[in-house]
């Protein structure tokens, strides 16, 4: 691992994630820039040894590779702010470790784009933690639409609330509020680069349409905050679509309240993560029904993503495990020589990543424009 | 009242809401344009003598004022489509009687000024039915916000879902799909006309903020159909908050759902019209609370509004009511002689209309500009 | 209508109700013991004229009687507390007219007997107002039940839950705490008599199955109070289903939250009085279902119960409005020399007045011998 | 770990929970009484050595003893049928080993006296996992009790509904039903031992009071089952309040319908396990309040139960998580040469083990009595 030092947020939560299943283990990691830190995080933080709380990432990749293989690190979750996304998976990559990598994908888009040419010309597995991708209704969405149940899509919302900026938290002690307002850390967008992202990921994910379009207003309410801490979104879509994604981080009071909403012209569903096994569906001529984690009438895929029976509820950690579950299995069929086709990737990828980051980019310009559409 | 014959929504609704009190009785009305269906509804529907179910407004008009004071009519509501409100209303002020007028105010804005102006040289009453304005916690949220308990706004949105229109229901017998798609009698607004507007209405209400700018992207989803039935408005408000309505009638198996969200400074609220007896309330440093209609802890204006111990869900029906009792009482004030003043009417009246009518002509304008923004 | 005086909360709601649908309009009443209270309630609260406000029963019986057809009153709503009821049914029987009465039935078993012996000597239609019968989702459940689509019932459930009993309101001028903890007027049950009788009448109403014996534990929490205000009860039914009645009126906090549940062999429903809306289904087989009031998927006994779209909530007034409805319904084919069939009766009758105070009765005496198995 | 083999569903859950924390980690076991099976399983499903994968009981205790204190097991972990729960944990104590259990302690009331016995005569360490308890917002509720917020009780009521044992699936290949319905392997109870018996933990847990009595009515409604499946059980608790437990396994549909309620004279509160981040609270005098895990206004001993900030569901695995999470931190502390206070065990302990089986033995035999009241 790479960053979750004391104070971080989801550095723990990848630990947490990754260990569930029993078929990944941390074994070692560079938990802060600072050696000392990162050596008093490892060991207190994750109950790690010594030698293997390294000061630096390079240290950490040459050490690692001198290792035998049954012992070596197999790959590397990045969990730092995003500025240091890119610049840490290169050097990762280069070293020839799989990569797992928190969203978004960079600060910046030219950054983005060259870890897409190094991943394309290597045979390194990637992912990014668009966590909420993990979710069995979300797969259970993605299934329903996929198969053509709800028809052609007409509309698609999705947003995304949260209070915890709603006040300046950057100029307390908070860390998280601190390096994710600061647009050397975080890119050109705030809340749109935190939680947006999340959304418009979200959304491609699950309808399999792609956003053509955008019109966009952002806005930093509280006073000298740099970036955005609100914004609203216009959607158009490839495929004709039309839709808004809205992201908060001034709604005070809000959790997490991530909620995606999608109409075809047969059908249409909603999600909300904060109840995330219950899944919405509503049809032109029949009640309203809802499906549920675990439960009767959901599809194989949806199935598959739980470990409970249904009314045990999953919750946010278990979704986020999903995805090093799928991504260890990935790995365990590559170490046994096999190719991972792309049809096997059901996470999300550098693809994904590089969306996620034509997304933010052309959000920001759109807004400084005063809010005119741009084409993603 | 005028309109509300056979095969219309709106007119019983108006005769239920308008005597649920006791205060008011319906007791004549041009029920159709066709003077034999006039009678026929006047008498199946309304169960009037048939003398009072005239065959035209003027022939009515001209009968009531004849009738001594105790028998004669009081007030005109009026049901027709969009495009006879005004022309309707006109005839009545002339005639000198109140007016109680469906939403929205018009087919066009210049007709709504032409009735601001009539209606400003009188001194009779004129109340628009945005019925939602009735709901107790509606009034309640209103009141939070007007005492500034939230503190200064900075978010508010509004939806309002429906799916009764994801087909041509126009090329059948509906008579409602019908009128509501037929720019002549509509206007040139369809989903924004008949529930969009209710969106505004609603946020500048419940807000007392004015809506500034709108960037519009309305879509025609069903073939051939000449109006909007979807659309996605950004929001700019005077004093800076920012918002989205969205409003759909081919959000496929969703019924009535109108939903407000209003975010402060120190607090936010939202609230849902299908669950209309409940209130959320979330603040940044203590749980999430629930004021409830008829409950613990509710201003007096909410629980004036309504009619019930909590519990006993009050709807649509006592929310539509409420506006009728608010405005016989003051019609009764009139009566007694007295000036009926600016702070006793707690209805959506004649500026509320031309601010919808305002709101209506820039949100198509801006759409048909292809999404930019325009001022209301 | 006898009762329903100054202070009155059913008095009220009865005319509300009864008016909703334009075929039944309140002329003339008892509105109190006390003939200057009587006239005054009737013409400030109902507006009447203060000839058709009688100083008592016997004078409005024989006033009425002596008027035209045209303009005498066609039956009684008797809303006083429960000692008064059936002696006034009596009277109003034995004068010919029909009665509407508000639940439970009387203050003890043998009035109930008596007033039903007289019934059954006469054509008189009787209804008494368990109003929560009147909600298009109740009217879909009993469907549902008989249609045999839930399969054999096993387990029926029903609990009804206030709070606004839990000090001793009786002590202070709330003139409904008081008769209601009154054994005098209110019967040998308080908390049972009040809301626990709606539970059984609704479990009954909606299931077809008849409860043969109880086990119950009452209990009256607030000091110094004679009647129990809580409590639960092990129902057996005849079938050999099984279930649980529990009413509280020191649930504090709790509004209005009655909710049935019933399981059978092949589904189970649930409904809450406070979302009365919303049908829930639950299948062994297939994803949880939500029924909704003017919804897609509904039967027509459950539409006609309606009248709105889906989506515009109809409450407490309009389920009570439907017993009125049907009465009112009745009532004409009476007028019209029809005789009405038992299978036209969709309210609770005298049978199920007697059946209410069976089970209050049965309720009693168990928990007076200490919780012991009673048959109803 | 004793159990959890092949088809079994708590092992796994065991698995997932223990380590969820970092702190504990699955070294060995015997899976299964078959050998084979027990290799295959260890192998198989937990990832562990063939070597520490045993065949019995005894072989493993011997072993690990043998082994040097840093590799040998600390606790076993007993997740077998009930009938084997006492007997294995007395052999564990008896080797010097600390037990955690799962529920309920065992098929029969003497067994688990002996086995307090045991245990008071150790200083071993117990725990019972009736992992309800470790849910964040029942850790709220018990402090909100336990500090008197709700004033003296006066209703507390629990019911646990599933469906999944509605028709007679110990007829088919799944072993849960096998023997959870098989008296010699259950006990004397079937749905009351099985989650019955987590409705008394439950409240006797949050409420602080004792059940003193209960009238049980159990029914086997599914042909030729053995045990109860469904049941209803009144309670009156040492300091006056009153109850019902309801428990089903025949409540088709219902999946794990587990709801808590509590009124006292002050307040009230109620939470449902599968929305499992909210607690309700009632008050009497203000609105509806509704604490979150993770959110504003809760208390340390909430917080400090949980993961992750509000609005990230924390479910199942996580509530189970921390019991074995206290669980780890005592046993440190005790290698640590610390005593351990019983006000330092936060999780359901050998007491709470003896409780749940009186309990179970007393709604039985109130059951056979026909439904009378017996003491616990």
């Amino acid at each position: 691992m790479v960053g979750g030092g004391e104070g971080a947020f989801i550095g723990p939560v990848h630990r947490m994630a990754a260990e569930l299943d029993g078929a990944i283990e941390l074994v070692c990691g560079v938990f802060s820039s600072d050696p000392a830190r990162s050596l008093s995080s490892g060991q207190d933080i994750y109950g790690l040894d010594a030698a293997r709380c390294y000061p630096d990432l390079q240290t950490m990749l040459t050490a690692e590779k001198s290792l035998p293989e049954h012992q070596r690190m197999e790959f590397v979750s990045i969990v730092t702010p995003n500025h240091l996304h890119v610049s840490t998976a290169l050097a990762v990559v280069q070293a020839g470790f799989c990569v797992v990598c928190d969203k978004p994908l960079s600060h910046e888009l030219q950054a983005a784009l060259d870890l897409e040419r190094a991943l394309r010309s290597s045979d390194l597995l990637f992912a990014l933690t668009h966590n909420y991708t993990g979710y069995p209704m979300i797969r259970e969405a993605r299934q329903l639409i996929a198969s053509g149940t709800l028809g052609r899509l007409r509309r698609i919302d999705c947003e995304y609330l949260q209070g915890w900026l709603s006040t300046a938290a950057e100029n307390t002690a908070n860390p998280q509020a601190r390096w994710r307002t600061d647009p050397a850390r975080a890119g050109a967008a705030g809340c749109f680069g935190d939680i947006g992202s999340h959304c418009q990921n979200l959304i491609e994910y699950v309808s399999g349409q792609r956003i053509h379009s955008v019109c966009a207003d952002l806005t930093a309410f509280v006073a000298q905050r740099q970036l955005d801490d609100d914004g609203n979104v216009l959607l158009r879509f490839d495929d004709g679509a039309r839709g808004v994604i809205s992201a908060s981080q001034i709604a005070v009071g809000e959790e997490n309240a991530l909620t995606l909403r999608v109409y075809g012209e047969k059908g249409g569903l909603s999600w909300s993560q904060q109840e995330p096994n219950s899944l919405q569906l509503r049809w032109p001529d029949r009640p309203l029904e809802v499906r549920r984690a675990g439960g009767a009438g959901i599809s194989a895929e949806a199935a598959s993503a739980g470990r409970l029976p249904a009314g045990h509820v999953e919750g946010y950690l278990e979704a986020f495990a999903n995805l090093y579950r799928s991504f260890a299995a990935a790995m365990r069929r590559r170490r046994q020589g096999n190719r991972v086709n792309t049809a096997e990737i059901d996470w999300p990828d550098i693809t994904a990543g590089v969306r996620g980051m034509r997304f933010i980019t052309a959000v920001v310009a759109s807004s400084q424009a005063g809010g005119t559409w741009c084409e993603m």
